[in-house]
Formats: structure tokens, C-alpha cells, sequence
């Protein structure tokens, strides 16, 4: 019964290796390492842990030119496209194009137009894409100055006055962001930014603290934006460990069904009426299931109630009673299941369907 | 630099015993117990415990006459209103209102028309206010026939149908919800129902399953629904303890300015350049400030590249360096801290902001 997706609203791709971003490609997940990039192992390692995760871009901090140094090193040693993070030194921008990094983030908030001339040129004459990363902490102190503080129009105007420095510098591969923390002021500078920009969109609610706020500020911000069909990748920015960070973007994406990636477990939230250890079949099934990337649609239901109508929709499902189960499978009830088989039977089922449930 | 809400759909209120929901009452913040309902200790316990994290309707489960039989005991003994969620058995529900409940919640898909007329009736001599909760799982079968599956069609239809059946008993205290575990359909028929009534709108993801789950479907679903100025009660549906439900709730309508309550933390996912543990102050603050009512926008920054716009823009922030970092307290840096300072420091600050910092 899952609705259709909204129509997303078009842009003009740009490719970071074989990675396209914007245009009719589906909306990009990526993530940022929070390791010291100058050490190689513990960044690679993150990378792939990601890269497991199903993070398809990565991004990598880089605060100085030993760090800039070591961004092909770390480029070999991994398969997603790599990003280098860049603030205040256009020499380090130069330094990552020349390491042969897919794409660069500049922040237009702290490096002069000048420079960004330069930066532009030189990424033109390697291939490198270009984001421009305005963000409502490091915004041009003109722009504070005439808006008072970051409103969204303020991150709109520093987008488009260093898209048009870029552009008229004969560079073409661009992607935007227009972060803030604010989550309204988020919402509504993208959505201003998307009407007057073809370029595709980064969207990212910056600094959204700990995993379950990150959630809650990125679903509503970017859940507003996708459902309106803007957004050609995502960064959720979690206060910890970056893995953590690729499940919720998957979550939101199911959610809008944008890309449907990963199981999607749908489970009650355990009434009075509830006969079963519901709670815990659902911590046990979402940790066996961790890391599988086909979609498919598990209800772990506690009663009668809504029990039998969920599992039914489903592609495999339990309704509980007391001490036991209904065990669907497509819609059809299979057979009745003793609740310490629950897990067993249900990853059973989930083992024989391997067919049509791969990634839309 | 917080943006204004979006202008609400204007409903008709009800009122819960106190709580007003609807008209131009601030969206109601709600959950369910997870306890036996005839257990009078253990559900009141944890009515207590939702009480004290900020729930302020609670429902419980009427599954048989026993559990009807205790509501005025627990009413009794709480302070927000009491709903009894009823299914199935018209007799419940006249039980439930009997005794004394504030609202029933009633589910179109298991209760008959003439049993629903009947309902009214008795909730009209008490003034108890009544939900009509179509749900996606337990849709009437002609419904479900003529739709296929529980489209966002079927759900507005139900609704729509059984609000005239008890309208046309006389009865006009109503609330509706129409939730689907598929968070397209449940946005689409709340904007859907929400054009053709005026009745207050309940708004949920049914069986949106454990915590970060629960949070990202919820979030996405309402966030799409507040931004247009849709919902007047809220519910998050959360596997597991419901207590967690009430943090989630708040978190969303805060992220969209709809309700202020409780700290809001601003801080950033600890990149290759963040010199301090901000992770692990993240994690203590937010502990130390469990159950915080007052609105205070927080920020804990790693670095220098936001740190310092982000802590301006916060009522207290802390931009960290290396060892060290700026305390800010509404816009102004008040003195460098060292790292091992920064909880004591930050918490001193905000015991020392009480006025005008509380819900808006």
C-alpha cells in the first residue's frame, strides 16, 4: 500500500567518479569521517565502516597540508567517491584538487571571491567537483551584518552571489548547501534556493546534536524538502559516531519512499492489549537484520487489532496472541508459531525471499 | 534567528477535562501506556513517569470489562486527562464512559454503526469528548475490499463516514486520527481529511516501530503535516517505553518552532578538525538536563569554523579549541573555560537564565 513518491524537481547532475548526483540519479546518502585525517588507518577504517553502512559519498576534514598529503593515500584505499573538507585556505583546496580527490566543499563564508577564481579554475582542469557549503554558523560577516543574524535568506543570497563568482569562472560542476541548525530556517532557504537554482542540493541540518535529535531535526527538515521533491543527496550530521549517521538517512529516505533500501520494520508500540515480549522480538530482528540493504516490509504486531491487517500488508509479518503467532508471508497466513520460534521462523521466511526485493 | 511557525488550520476545539486541543490551543503532546491497565499501581506508575517527562493526555487499553472497571481508580490518582482506547465492544465503551474518562477513543473498523450511535449518545449525556481512530490496520472490510489495500482513500472515507454517523446522533465532541504504519499515505489523508472537516486532527505513524525508528517516521510524517499547519494532538508510537515517546513529541514540534519546550542542542558531528571531546559532553549535557521544561537553545561546537557563529546565536554555547574553549551567553564570549570545566561552567550559566526562556 505504499504511496508513490513525489515528483523531485530536476537538476543538473554532476558526477563525483562514478557516483552521479542530482538529474533523474536517486538521492545520494553520504557522511563525513570524524577521524584525524592525517591518520590513514583510522581514517580508511572508518570509510569502510561506512562504506558497509551504505554511505556512498564520503567527506574528510581538511585542516591542514599534512592533511591534504595524505588525501590519495586514502583515496586508493577505498571505492566511494572522497570529498575534501575546506576552510579558510584556498592553498588547501588546490593541494586536494592536485590528490586527485572527486570533489571539494568550500565554505563561501570563509574564503574570499579571489581565491575562489582560482580554486574554480583549478578544479575545472582536473574534473573535480565543486560544493558550495554555506552554513548558518560561518556566514559572510556582510551578509550578518545586513540580514542580523542567519536567516534563510541570508544563506540564499551567499549561495547565489559565490555561484555566480564560480560560474562566471567558467566553472560548471557544482553542487549547493545551505545548512543551518534551525530547521525552518533550513527548510525554507532550500526551498527559496531550489526555485532559483538549477544545481543539485546537498541538504543537511548542521549541528543536530546527539543521534536521536539528529533524527528528529534532519527527518523533519529533510522530510519537508523531499517530500516537496528537492534534494539530490543527504548528510545527516550526528554528534558521534558517523555510521549511525547512514541508517537514519536510509530511514528517512524509506520513509518518503525516495529509495526504498533496508528492512522496513513496522511494529506496535505495545498496548495493554499485548500478550507477547514485543519489545524484544523487534531489538532482536532489527539487530539480525543490521546491514541488510534489500528492502522489505517486516510487522511484528502484538494483538488482534491491528495485528492481522499489518502482517497482512506486509512482506513477512507476526501477529501475535498470547504466547504464540500467526506467522504471514505475502500476505498470507502461513502458519501458527510458538513465540520462542517467532525469531527463528521469521528470519527463515525473510531467508527464502530473495527475489523483487532489492533497492527500487 | 529561529523562523515563525507556519500559520495553523483553524479546528474546532474539544475539551479534555483542562486540555483544550484544537481551535488556537498549542498541539497537545500525547502517549499510551504499555502496562496491564487492570494493574491500578503499575499504570499509574507510569501515567506518573509520562506525567513527569510532559505527556499531557494519556490513553489506556480497555481490552476487557476488568480494565474498564478500574479507570475511575486511575483517574483518580492522575492529573492529566485519561482517554480509554476501545475496540471491538460497545459495552467497553459505555463502561469507560461510566466511569468517568475524559474521552474514548473508538475504532470505526471494529464497531458497528448502530453500536457507534449508541456510543455518542451515552458520551454526549456525560461530555466525554470521543476519537474516532481509523487506523490502517484495521480498516472495514468494504473499505478494504473497494480499495484494494488501505490507501489514504480508504482511510479519509472511513473517517469521513463514521463522523457523520455520530454527528448525526447529535454528536459533536470529536476528534479524528486516520494513522497508517506508511508514513505517504498517513501525510496524505491528514491533508486529505483535513480540507474536508474541522474537526481536530490526532496526528501518528501507527506501529512506527523502536525509538530511532519511530522518531524518523514520525518526525518526517508530522513534520510534513505542522509545516502546512496541520495536527492538533500528537502521538509518536514507539516500541518500548513510552516514556521515550514524550521527548520525541517535543523534539519535533520544536524543531518546527510549533512548541518550545525543553533544551535544544546544538552540536556538530566532530570532524577531523574538533580538538575536544564534544561527543561526551554532548552526552552530559543532555543527561544533566533530562526533564528540563524551559525552552534554551544550547551549542556545543568543536571547532572554529562554526563554533563561534553557532555559540553567538545560542543562549549559552561553548566554541571549543584545543584543551579549551569560549563561553558564550547570549551572543557574547564571557570567558575562556578549560575542557574539563565546560560541563560545570555551562550548567552554571543556564541555572542562571530562568526569565523568559520558558514555553512560548
Amino acid at each position: 500500500m505504499t504511496q508513490i513518491a513525489m515528483k523531485r524537481k530536476k537538476t543538473r547532475p554532476v558526477f563525483l567518479g562514478g557516483v552521479k548526483v542530482g538529474g533523474n540519479a536517486p538521492v545520494v546518502v553520504q557522511s563525513m569521517t570524524s577521524t584525524d585525517t592525517r591518520n590513514v588507518i583510522s581514517t580508511v577504517g572508518q570509510i569502510r565502516m561506512l562504506e558497509d553502512a551504505g554511505c556512498e559519498i564520503v567527506r574528510v576534514a581538511v585542516p591542514d597540508r599534512e592533511a591534504a598529503g595524505v588525501l590519495a593515500d586514502i583515496k586508493k584505499q577505498i571505492t566511494i567517491p572522497l570529498i575534501a573538507d575546506i576552510h579558510f585556505h584556498y592553498q588547501l583546496a588546490l593541494d586536494a584538487i592536485a590528490r586527485g580527490v572527486d570533489g571539494i566543499r568550500i565554505n563561501p563564508g570563509n574564503i574570499r571571491k579571489d581565491k575562489m577564481v582560482r580554486i574554480a579554475r583549478a578544479a575545472k582542469s582536473r574534473g573535480t567537483v565543486i560544493r558550495l557549503g554555506v552554513n548558518s554558523g560561518s556566514l559572510e560577516k556582510d551578509l550578518l551584518k545586513k540580514y542580523g543574524c542567519p536567516t534563510s535568506q541570508a544563506l540564499v543570497e551567499s549561495a547565489l552571489r559565490n555561484l555566480a563568482v564560480v560560474r562566471d569562472a567558467g566553472f560548471d560542476d557544482i553542487k549547493i548547501s545551505v545548512k543551518s541548525s534551525d530547521v525552518l530556517t533550513m527548510v525554507e532557504a532550500y526551498r527559496e534556493l531550489s526555485e532559483k537554482t538549477d544545481c543539485p542540493l546537498h541538504l543537511g541540518v548542521t549541528e543536530a546534536g546527539s543521534i536521536l535529535n539528529a533524527a528528529i531535526k534532519s527527518s523533519v527538515g529533510m522530510g519537508i524538502l523531499l517530500y516537496e521533491g528537492i534534494g539530490d543527496t543527504i548528510r545527516v550530521s550526528v554528534t558521534g559516531d558517523p555510521v549511525s549517521e547512514i541508517g537514519v538517512a536510509y530511514g528517512i529516505l524509506r520513509a518518503l519512499n525516495v529509495r526504498r533500501v533496508g528492512p522496513d520494520i513496522i511494529s506496535c508500540p505495545t498496548c495493554g492489549r499485548c500478550e507477547i515480549d514485543l519489545s524484544g522480538l523487534a531489538r532482536e530482528v532489527e539487530e539480525k537484520l543490521k546491514g541488510m540493504k534489500s528492502y522489505l516490509k517486516i510487522a511484528l504486531m502484538g494483538c488482534v487489532v491491528n495485528g492481522p491487517g499489518e502482517a497482512a500488508e506486509a512482506d513477512v509479518g507476526i501477529a501475535g496472541g498470547r504466547g504464540s503467532g500467526l506467522l504471514f508471508k505475502k500476505g498470507k497466513v502461513i502458519r501458527k508459531v510458538r513465540e520462542k520460534d517467532f525469531v527463528e521462523s521469521l528470519l527463515r521466511e525473510i531467508g527464502t525471499m530473495t527475489v523483487g526485493e532489492k533497492e527500487a
